[in-house]
Parts: structure tokens; C-alpha cells; sequence
């Protein structure tokens, strides 16, 4: 399972289609060679935003966030386009960029112009000048698209829960730069939304991937969890159809999870066919176990003793392995037992 | 459960029978006073060695080992069969003691005495000038007593596999120490055997509890797992007997644990019934899973991530409940989903 995120990719094409790989540019312009899969016969496009604008992206985060673009995400769109496809899923998270969607828009033909008529950098640095937002270059193709905007953020554009507040900093957006970001990203906003006539900025998912989760939903895009999204092109429901138990875990597990993350999604769906759902998890936090216990059959820690954060990262392969054997033992020996 | 051990006067009494409390010597002389159980309708005497010579006593660990005397449980074995007692489980380990049992069978009426004549300190430092041992005084009561020994120590007295080489350094005896003291015992052990016309320092469990183990067994004693006399005290079978399941457990779990610890009879007795019994431990060696895994449905530490010992310690009886509880959820919802 994935839930949008760093691994979307992967865990769909697990499951089948084409994975594929297409030279645009990264955050920092310089070329990336990004995957991304092609499922469903054919038909859907899965674009995972993290291969293209990746915070792991060394080349990206090297320069400063206000010199970062989303344009790769709008040069892959148009290249899908050009083969044909018109499903896209776009999975959000785990990128480097807070331009606002800018970039992305800018590749697919919006024109950003500042006072004088001449094109600035759709990067936040950019959008310092701009002036003028004029759409009606705008890929006439969206029109037939459908794009599938994967992502758990619902936090707005602009604003105290906007992208820049919220997410800003651990893209390296000085605390004192966040309030002339933000303003920026707001007047952006109002501008494109204006030239397009109509309005996302305040959509719930808008703050997503610096504002990608913006731009995408002007572009008519539907944001739905990502896990949920994950668990129908996987074909959960079939996988756990007429299963006796499931496990499904992650990283690290708190109330958090409990508003909708990947393992959530897992109990939702094992509840609704009678069948139960455990989770392993890295590190559970003790204080939301009685919560957890609502949704999953037993929570279980990697950990076989007293350990190291590091020491546990790096054993991690082992000590799953390990603890779902435990639990494969437990699970087999009442089941022999029966009741 | 318990094996013998600290801990198994409260285990056992935790079923039934009498607390009661004597004043007795403790290692260093001063006086302790001493818990005891009676059990089995008033015939049954549970001492724990511990309980008067114990290394969790502060006086007896202040003085040097070679000063240190076992006679408090001869003083108290002494007054139990003033109080009409016949029938004695003697729990082992956990003692500060490696005087051969001198001082309990001085306790108990046997004269340790010098080239003189003159009677000898029954401790490891007295045992130096030993030279003859008259064992005519020896409370004629002990031939009608049952002396059960509860112990998982299979070493015997004297030697590099006996007591004082093997358990002598972790109660202070300094290494180079050892050769002497161990000769020291050796020496008694011959003298006393000679006296009594039997023999018994080589006989397993002769070095338990610094050769308590040795002289316990020259009364007629006769050695048993600790862990499978307390599950027969505390009716363990019976609390089997109809259940669906078991949980066990222990401080720290590896590959020793399959030599006859706790939780290993709590399995054994478990496939006998053919109820799985699954184990928590505070800690658990993975290199041993694979021989754990085919006595254990399951093997789940306290852990619920990465942390360090002392936490876990602390924490313990929170960690347990949570753990205990999260295992029991599966239970159930397996048990409730059905094959």
C-alpha cells in the first residue's frame, strides 16, 4: 500500500502496467529522468510528483526554495497528453517546491507576465514581478482530462494553514520569508483564478505539494485520499475478499494516523468485510492505543527489546520479517486451537 | 509463575496457604527477618534462600563473601521441624552465600571443628582451619523430612564447572580468590560427606546456591526444576486445563530460556494439553527465534518501538498491560471471525 506519496509509483505497478521513465526538468531546471506508470490498459497515467520535484533530489534542494519550479510536472502532462492519455492520477507529497502549482501551470501554457509583458520564472522568486496572468494558452487537451489528485493534506493555499506556513519551513522557507511567500502565492492565486475564471485557492488540498494541489484542481482536478485511490488501483478489496486476517502497518504510528493514513484505510476496508486488520508498525505511540484499538486487531511494534532509533531503521527488513513470522505463529496456533 | 527463585514465595503463597515471618540469621550474622510460606493444608514449609541470605540484603552483601554464612536456613529449617513440619521446598537462588551449606548444616547440628577441637566459623573463611567434621549432632528429625530443592542449576560443587569458579565472581569472590576458596570447599565437602557416610558434590545442582545446593542434597534432598514444582504448587495444569490460551513470560529471552527456564515448562505443559501458549519478554534474541518459534505461539516483546532499557524497565507494568492487551485483541478478533 501508499497513500499518494514516495511510493505510489512502486506499490501501483506491483500490481501490473508499464513503468516508464521521460527526461523533464527537476525543481532546480536541470533535467531529471522521472518514472511513471502507465495502468488500467493503457488508459491511466500515474504521475508520482516526488519523481520529478523530490525532496531526495539532490540537484533540487541545492538552491534555494524561491528558485524551485513544478514546471517538470506540467512538461510530463504535456507529454502525456501527446501519447494520448487523458486519465491522470497525480500523487502528491514529498516534494521540494512551493511555487504555487506556477511552474506546472507555465508548461501547459498559462503565461505569467510582469509589468512590462515579458515572462518571469514561475518560481516563487519569479512571482515577485508578475503582473499579468493570461490563460488563453492553456492546453486545450485538459479540457478532456481527468486528473486524480492523491493526497491526505487538506490545508489551503495561502494564509496561517496555507502551504508556505505550514509546509514552507521544512522546504527550507526561512521563517522570516514566510510571510512575503505566502502573499506572493495569494496574489498568484487571485491572478490565474481571474484569468481562468473560476477559484481553487480555498479548496481543502490546495496547500498540498506547495500549492501543486491548487494549480491541479483549477485544472479541473478531484482531490481524493490517496490511500483510498492506492487500495482501488491495487485491488485491495479483492485481495482481502475471503482472507482470514490482514496486517498492514508503517513507519511510525499516533493519533495521526487514525485521521485517515494508509493503515486506516487498510482497517476500514477489512472491517467492512468482516475480516480483521493488524498493524506492525516502527514505534507506536502508547498514548493513542486506545483509539487504535478501535480499528486494528492488535497493534505490534518491530522492536523485539529495548533499541536504537538507528539500530531499528537500519534492521527494519529483518525485524518485519521477524515480527510477522510471530504473529503468522500466533494467528496459526489459534487457528489449530480453534475455539 | 516462578522458578525457585526471588519471587517464588509470592508466586506459590499467590494460590493460597500462609504467610509467616521468622527472625533468623542472615548472611552477615545480623539478624533478618525472614517471609516463609506453608502450604498444602499445614504440611508443606516454602523457604526462599533468598529470602534470608539474599543478595538484595544490604548487610549481607556489605561484609566479603569469605565472612558470609548460609546458617540462617539452617535456623530456620531448625524451627520449622520444632513446629512439627516434616515436608520442605527449598527455593535456591538469589543468594549472596558460597559456603558449601556450612552454615546451614552447623545450624543444624553438624560441628565444623578445628585441629583444636575448637569450633570453626561455618563461612568460607572459617573453612580454612577445618579439620574434622562431627556430624553425631545432626537433628535426627531431618531422617523423617521430604527436602525438595528447587533450582535450575545443574553444577556441581567444586571444579571449574562448581560453584565458586562458575557464580563465585558475581558475589564478590575476587578471581584470584577462587582457586583457594573452591579447594576450601572441596576439602569440606569430603570431610562432611566422610561424616555422614554419603556423598554428594558431584551430584547436578551440588554448586547451586553457592553449595547450598550440595548440602540440602546430603540430607536427603533430592533436585527439581524450580519452574516445574512451582507450576504443581500453584496448580498450573488445572489453570490450563480449558483454555484457549496461554500467555507467559520472563525479563529476557534467548536461547537459555529452552534450557528449562519458566516459560519453557509453561509451553511444555501448554502442548501437552494442546493449548498454544504465546510468550511476552522484555526482551527477546532473534538468532534464537527459530528455536523459540517451535516451543512458542509467538514470541512479542514489551517494546512498542525504539527505546532504551531503563524506560523499558521503568515502564514495565505499563508495557506489559498494553502489550498484553494488544495481543489479546487479536485473540479475539480472530476468534471472533472464525476459520
Amino acid at each position: 500500500m501508499a497513500d499518494g506519496g514516495e511510493g505510489t509509483l512502486d506499490t501501483v505497478l506491483s500490481c501490473g502496467g508499464q513503468r516508464l521513465t521521460a527526461r523533464v526538468s527537476g525543481a532546480s531546471g536541470k533535467t531529471v529522468e522521472a518514472s511513471y506508470g502507465i495502468v488500467g490498459e493503457g488508459r491511466i497515467a500515474i504521475v508520482e510528483a516526488a519523481q520529478i520535484v523530490g525532496l531526495t533530489d539532490p540537484d533540487g534542494t541545492a538552491i534555494d526554495v524561491e528558485q524551485r519550479s513544478s514546471r517538470g510536472i506540467g512538461e510530463l502532462m504535456a507529454r502525456l497528453l501527446d501519447g494520448g492519455l487523458r486519465e491522470f492520477m497525480v500523487g502528491l507529497g514529498g516534494t521540494s517546491t512551493n511555487d504555487g502549482g506556477a511552474g506546472m501551470l507555465a508548461a501547459l501554457g498559462v503565461q505569467l507576465l510582469d509589468a512590462g509583458g515579458r515572462a518571469v520564472d514561475a518560481t516563487p522568486g519569479g512571482l515577485a514581478t508578475l503582473a499579468t496572468v493570461d490563460a488563453g494558452g492553456l492546453d486545450p487537451r485538459l479540457r478532456q482530462a481527468t486528473i486524480t489528485i492523491m493526497s491526505d493534506v487538506d490545508n489551503v493555499l495561502a494564509g496561517p494553514r496555507g502551504a508556505t506556513a505550514i509546509f514552507g519551513p521544512q522546504k527550507g522557507v526561512r521563517p522570516e520569508r514566510v510571510a512575503k511567500l505566502d502573499a506572493r502565492l495569494a496574489r498568484f492565486a487571485a491572478l490565474v483564478e481571474k484569468a481562468l475564471g473560476k477559484t481553487a485557492h480555498d479548496r481543502p488540498g490546495a496547500g498540498a505539494a506547495g500549492g501543486l494541489g491548487f494549480a491541479l484542481q483549477l485544472l479541473g482536478g478531484e482531490m481524493r485520499s490517496g490511500a483510498e485511490v492506492v487500495a482501488d488501483l491495487v485491488g485491495l478489496d479483492a485481495a482481502i475478499q475471503g482472507a482470514h486476517w490482514v496486517i498492514t502497518g508503517e513507519g511510525r504510528t499516533d493519533a495521526q494516523t487514525l485521521l485517515g493514513k494508509t493503515p486506516l484505510v487498510v482497517s476500514r476496508r477489512g472491517a467492512s468485510m468482516g475480516v480483521p486488520v493488524t498493524l506492525i508498525s516502527g514505534g507506536i505511540d502508547r498514548a493513542a492505543l486506545p483509539e487504535l484499538s478501535r480499528h486494528f486487531a492488535g497493534c505490534f511494534s518491530l522492536t523485539f527489546g529495548p533499541m536504537a532509533l538507528e539500530q531499528c531503521v537500519a534492521q527494519a527488513g529483518d525485524l518485519l520479517a521477524d515480527r510477522a513470522e510471530q504473529l503468522a505463529l500466533l494467528f496459526t496456533a489459534l487457528h489449530n486451537a480453534g475455539p
